[in-house]
This record gives C-alpha cells, sequence and structure tokens, in this order.
C-alpha cells in the first residue's frame, strides 16, 4: 500500500518525464509485469519489453512535450492524472488532451496504465 | 458499441445531473446490475439498488454544486471526466477534485463507474 503523497508524486513525475522525452526514465517507474492500454480499448502491452517498444516507438519518435492539465487525483495504490502532450503531427501541430489511470504496486511501480483519449481528444493548434 | 460522441454527451450530462442534485436521472444513466466504486478502493456497490442508496445517503443529503474541471476524455464505450464538486461540509465550505471514469454497454448506458479522489484532492474554499 502507497500512500496518495507517493501516487501524486510518481504521476507528476510520470508527466515530467513524458515532456522530456526520458524514456528509460519512464520505464524505471514500470513494474517488470506492468500493462499499458493506450488508448484504453486497444490490446494491452503485456511486460516491460513491449512497454518499452511502445514508448521507443511512440513517443521515442516524435518532437513532444507535455504539461499537466489540471489537478492530479490520488488516492492509495493509485490515481488519475490529467495531461497534454503537444506534438508535431506530420507537420501540422497537435495537442492531445489525455488522462493517464494508474495503479501501483506495494514497491510504488506502476502496476497498470490506461490512457483515456480518443480522437475528439487531438486539437490542431496555431503555428506559434 | 458506442461512439466518442455519445461517450462524451453521457459524461457531460452525469456532471450536469450531479451539480443539480437530480438522483432520478443519474439513475436512469445507469445499467441494471453497473457497478460503483467511489472513491476507487473502497468496495463497490453492486446493482441499480446499492447504486440509488449510495446516491441518496450521500449526493441527496448534501447541498453540493458540481461543474467540469477540464476536458472529457472519450473513446468508443469508456472515458473519463474531470469536475469538481462544491458542498458545505459540516459548515465549511469545501471542493472535491474528481475524476469519474465510465464504461458503457451495448446500449450506452453506464456499466461501471470508479471515482478517482483522495484526501488531498479536498479543497477549503473562502467564503463566499
Amino acid at each position: 500500500m502507497i500512500s496518495e503523497e507517493q501516487v501524486r508524486a510518481s504521476l507528476a513525475r510520470y508527466v515530467e518525464l513524458v515532456g522530456a522525452g526520458d524514456i528509460d526514465g519512464i520505464l524505471a517507474l514500470y513494474a517488470e509485469d506492468a500493462t499499458v492500454e493506450d488508448p484504453v480499448g486497444k490490446p494491452p502491452y503485456v511486460g516491460i519489453e513491449a512497454i518499452s517498444r511502445f514508448y521507443r516507438e511512440g513517443l521515442g519518435r516524435l518532437d513532444a512535450t507535455a504539461r499537466l492539465d489540471g489537478s492530479i487525483r490520488a488516492t492509495r495504490n493509485c490515481g488519475a492524472v490529467p495531461f497534454c502532450v503537444d506534438l508535431d503531427w506530420g507537420g501540422s501541430l497537435r495537442t492531445i488532451e489525455v488522462i493517464d489511470v494508474m495503479e501501483f504496486d506495494a514497491e510504488g511501480r506502476i502496476r497498470s496504465m490506461k490512457a483515456y483519449w480518443g480522437e475528439s481528444n487531438m486539437i490542431a493548434r496555431e503555428q506559434p
């Protein structure tokens, strides 16, 4: 059982690492046997090897930043974090609005992650 | 399978009904055999009778309003909605920051609801 404060800190750290494109840092947050469903409804990636490929082939190839988009909701062992990912999607700037829901194991590592977003959460942005 | 647009509309409608204290309206959104876990981590309420008691004994006794607190994240069959509940908690004004995660059945009724919030999401508010 981990505390609300630990859940909150891990979720904030996750968004920072996504924003920095630090995939090794992200993977270090996950348990070996974790599952990732992103977006929710797709078949899950099971285990750290599959999760590693998912991040390297997705986030690793994008010029993306991320930022919190509201308050983290945290309880013991699990939480939900609203954030936005800003990226260059084939020449057009997009913001993807995401809420990640995570469960943690007793050691505070991510046991499961489900990312809630759909096509209507991909917003076109003006060129800066 | 229901569409992103239907999920988005149902989640927005749910927050409106919570804000209006319309418990009959809320219950009409749920499937008969739905489950509710609020906050997540508590034993779930199973079935519409238990869910009805949960809303009547909780929301029904509070002078509460609710408002969206960011973008709804919707995909087919499920979604996550960030919102705030403002209420009078034994004489002190509080805002509870919540993210509800919902799954829908093929008829578009709520099959499961999980509410993510913890003690650190109960914020004291100034008297207006």
